[in-house]
């Protein structure tokens, strides 16, 4: 019997990656997993192909409405949608499954509702009411794999946490840094989303780069600390700051803190942690990441150094936003939660040039 | 038993492309196609990861030289060398596996070599000695399926003479242009090949578009003529403009010519000629392709039009230069020549945004 | 005293153009030109500087509402706003002007409401009603130069024509072409205006190539026309086809026409037709423009060719959308209008890399 | 008389920007200053238009050696030379001038070799035998701007350099940081030069973020610190990060440092530090520079910050590197060296979008 998958939110770009990387999965091309619903709201009606014209075989679906008709008797329900939306249909979802003696579906929300374990910091940042957390979908942190692999219901985590937490987390959990951490991430502009804005449209973007949300302003703050903080007893704090680069997919990570460890310390503590990850790769001493090495795929690339003259850490990290950073972490959670192969239909080799 | 493969040119641009299909080939993955030997000459001993990165499950395997000895005995063998080179490797390999009572290998040229059916067209253009020809990959075209499959040499076409001949060859055959075809083709600067020349850095291309090459100084308009005037009676004459555009991958063809159909029986002829091909998408009336919609797949998008005032048929066609351009049309070809489906391994879902 | 020059649609890319030019114009520099009305509609009230950070000296001006009240008064009027509005607003200003017996301004119009002479045509293309044409501010073009010097109101060409007229003129005057002329031309985002659209954002256009409006779709089409027919009784047409190029200035314009001229013959005719403008450079034989060149500058390079096999003639030419293709146009017209060297204020010299 | 001005390493990117900006320099359009030899070595007798098409006004001048013959005679001259050639050059136009009871010109560096007054410092950094320092050309600096109007001999400041001293200076200045700065600065690519190497194709960078000589391994590290550290008693220690922007031109700096200072403070200290520099704009709280508004320019764009969750600064500063970063500063020195306004032929306007 066929898993059937719905997508909410598949006008925008990580609704379209979703769709992109369940097209090449092996379970839909060997009939395991259909592509149930596709939903959009104001694009309801419309054809697949008229706004994904890459996603070639899905060119005559159409856009269904989301909504709990639509989303219901699937097994997987992918949501790609703005914050605030999440809960009340998962909710729904659920109540529903219930009453007509059925199991939920498998949810996995790409947005921020169910990241933040804590209240007030949902609050403060979001502006809305607080729904609790769900499972945080990064399996790569300790103790998260097996939270995601038992859960039914997982928060995908943002795209800039997903490179910070991967590029500091063996070095916080080491206890071998003063605590104050600093990210400084520059980002494609996918990460904006298919809204049109003035801001982002490409002769404002290209040749241009511009930091935003600067000074612990952006919304991943809090994230990024709440990942490592849950490592270590340390206090720590998190200077985070985004920058719009004039390219389309990838987040390259640049992370900083005062250490007074050896770069041998630092290299083994790194190689422990990512030993065993079939995502990521640790590069040989010297060799930098660039962000096109790994666009299209799951992977991600680290390289780690230390400046002995500023007793800095230094580490720098490429990941697809897109992909690592958002719809390849939420199939990988899915193929967690339906117990198939971690890496089922994930590519561990990017597209380049 | 397992196919063995090897890639003479592996760190250029097509040899790396070459390898990111065959990795995520089923045949690689289930163990049915093994990488042989990866062969580069100056950078023979190095490893791939340097300078491949996006290859990250190759890494760690170092380059060969290539030569007869690091070429022979593998079943098939892929060529992306500058052309010039591949004629004499293919005899040797040819003679080494007679002598020893085997089986030559499947040899896959993406060279100009043997692409040309004209002795005389060959020496003008290449100003070297002709060789011959081989079975021409490009299954699309009328014949060339079958002489690929019966083949046991096949020259991968150009990526110019890809976009242009699939864009015209169904109105060509009908005969309903007068005969004087005019292709503009806009290239991703992959297509100039990895050779570290100023012209091509990215200070000097990035903003900026450039026509080189025009008024039929390309070595590509012999390889169009021939598709052409192979399919029809009529003297065809070819101008051909290939112009530098500010991107990676991609070409965007624009094609013309006067014609005094009308565009229903265009669409016809474009809707009869291309039903059944596995890579080509014709595009409802209306939408334009545009050139990322096929990155990274073997993908052709291709729109019809007529200019009804100044008599013209439009056709705009867009391929991946290194794929459906180069090492995706050698897949498909290596599929073709073993009996496997022609679509295993080859993508029909481009990569955007 | 000083002229007083007022700018309609400051807002926008074409205004901000304006605006760049007339900061660095001498005449703003040494007192004998002042910057009056910013007229904007919905962002009157707002500083310069949030929406054109790059006219820093300007950063503290308001713009204000784009009404009779805010323009009247001026010396000259540059109009940047969608077509449709120019013609109302250039009325009442004369009207107003007269009842209080004074001069009404020149008026410098770069929408397309008064390029077209033919009614018909006008009223075919773009839907609304025909209100007559100004001056052609072209003075390239045989005639026209004189006519804007003795022009008050002058309609700026629009940027593709420009580009085209300027590749083909000398060749169809002289009549050395068959009349099927076709024309492809690559042109940057910023073409496409300020406008938030998904069409153009930085994550759609970037990395990607797409042709629009093929077919003689393009309201460019008759201008282009219209300015090659006015120079020869040979029947002529146009294909134009648009391509949306990866970059944020700049046209390069491919152009050809059946042709049994030899190439001396053709750069003679070049040479003679453009010897004495002061922003034409004819590049020597075997270079090619590219775009990146004329960049900021009012500069438009050619390169012109013959091809001998398929008797095509190809030329092909680079100019700055914004500048030439614009903004540049309409300093260079209103330097003519007022008197003043031609060239003042006006760049030769481009920005790269 | 005219001041004849002659430049070293007339083919590079930093030689073709001074070209760029002499040609339009008001001495050069009224004959005060006139361009004399422009050298180049291996391309010595190709003309200009072949390498610098954008320099349409001097596209007929030859290059000639560079060589004491064709610099000596002349009243200034710049060098744009790789490291380790200024100081031979410079000493025997001195020795030859002397000679000939002439004053030596003026010498303008564009490389490294006497920007550091620490000569371990230099010889740790550059491998070659140190020469001494010159007057440091970042007028904005305290003391620089008298330093530079009175020498005969300037080094202009490297592009990374301009851009973290500006965005730190006033803050290290005023003691409100912990003394560990934090430098992280996203650059074009035109700064990695014109030299031909794979990694700065097109097809590599394009798309894509990288960065480079990381942990303190970047030779503009040390200017960096010796530019903070004449400002203070306070032990610094800088840590810099330079990261590889798929853009041209263009330098984005983010710079960190913790401070218990509130943001009043901050921007009260810019505010005077800043408030008669005629290319520093202070931008309004809650704007942030994006790197385009100054190409072209010889502007900086400042926006400051404070971090109260993380107790940290936050700076971020744009500059053009070929502008502001080396030939506008170069030009800027000059106007100082001979006495004319500082802000003669220095665009404050940006070319965008």
């Amino acid at each position: 019997m066929s898993i059937s998958v719905a997508v909410a939110g598949a006008t925008g770009y990580a609704g379209s990656e979703i769709l992109r990387l369940l097209l090449t999965h092996p379970a839909y091309q060997n009939g395991e997993l259909t592509l149930g619903a596709l939903c959009a709201n104001s694009n309801a009606g419309q054809k697949v192909g008229e706004f994904h014209p890459h996603l070639a075989p899905l060119a005559d679906r159409t856009f269904v409405e989301t909504s709990l008709e639509t989303l219901q008797g699937h097994d997987v329900v992918f949501m790609a949608l703005p914050h605030g939306h999440s809960g009340a249909l998962a909710h729904s979802l659920t109540t529903v499954a219930a009453a007509s003696g059925h199991d939920a579906p498998l949810v996995i929300d790409c947005a921020a509702d169910f990241r933040l374990r804590d209240a007030q910091a949902w609050e403060k940042w979001y502006q809305c009411e607080y729904q609790g957390s769900w499972a945080y979908g990064l399996p790569e942190l300790p103790g998260h794999r097996d939270a995601v692999r038992a859960a039914r219901t997982v928060a995908v985590p943002g795209c800039f946490p997903t490179g910070a937490s991967l590029a500091l987390y063996p070095a916080v959990q080491a206890g071998i840094t003063d605590g104050n951490l600093s990210v400084v991430s520059f980002s494609g502009t996918s990460g904006a989303g298919k809204g049109a804005k003035v801001a982002n449209l490409h002769a404002e973007v290209s040749g241009s780069a511009k930091a935003y949300n600067v000074a612990g302003r952006h919304r991943h703050t809090p994230e990024i600390l709440q990942n490592m903080q849950e490592l270590t007893e340390q206090e720590l704090t998190v200077s985070f700051t985004p920058v719009l680069a004039p390219m389309t997919r990838g987040i390259l990570t640049t992370a900083f803190a005062t250490t007074h460890a050896t770069l041998e310390e630092v290299q083994r503590l790194y190689e422990e942690a990512y030993r065993d990850e079939p995502f990521i790769q640790l590069l040989p001493y010297g060799q930098q990441p660039q962000s096109k090495s790994v666009v299209g795929s799951n992977n991600v690339q680290i390289a780690v150094d230390v400046d002995t003259a500023a007793h800095r850490l230094v580490i720098t990290a490429v990941i697809d936003n897109l992909v690592k950073g958002t719809a390849g972490a939420a199939v990988q959670c899915m193929n967690l939660m339906l117990g198939w192969p971690e890496t089922t239909g994930l590519y561990t080799v990017g597209l380049a040039p």
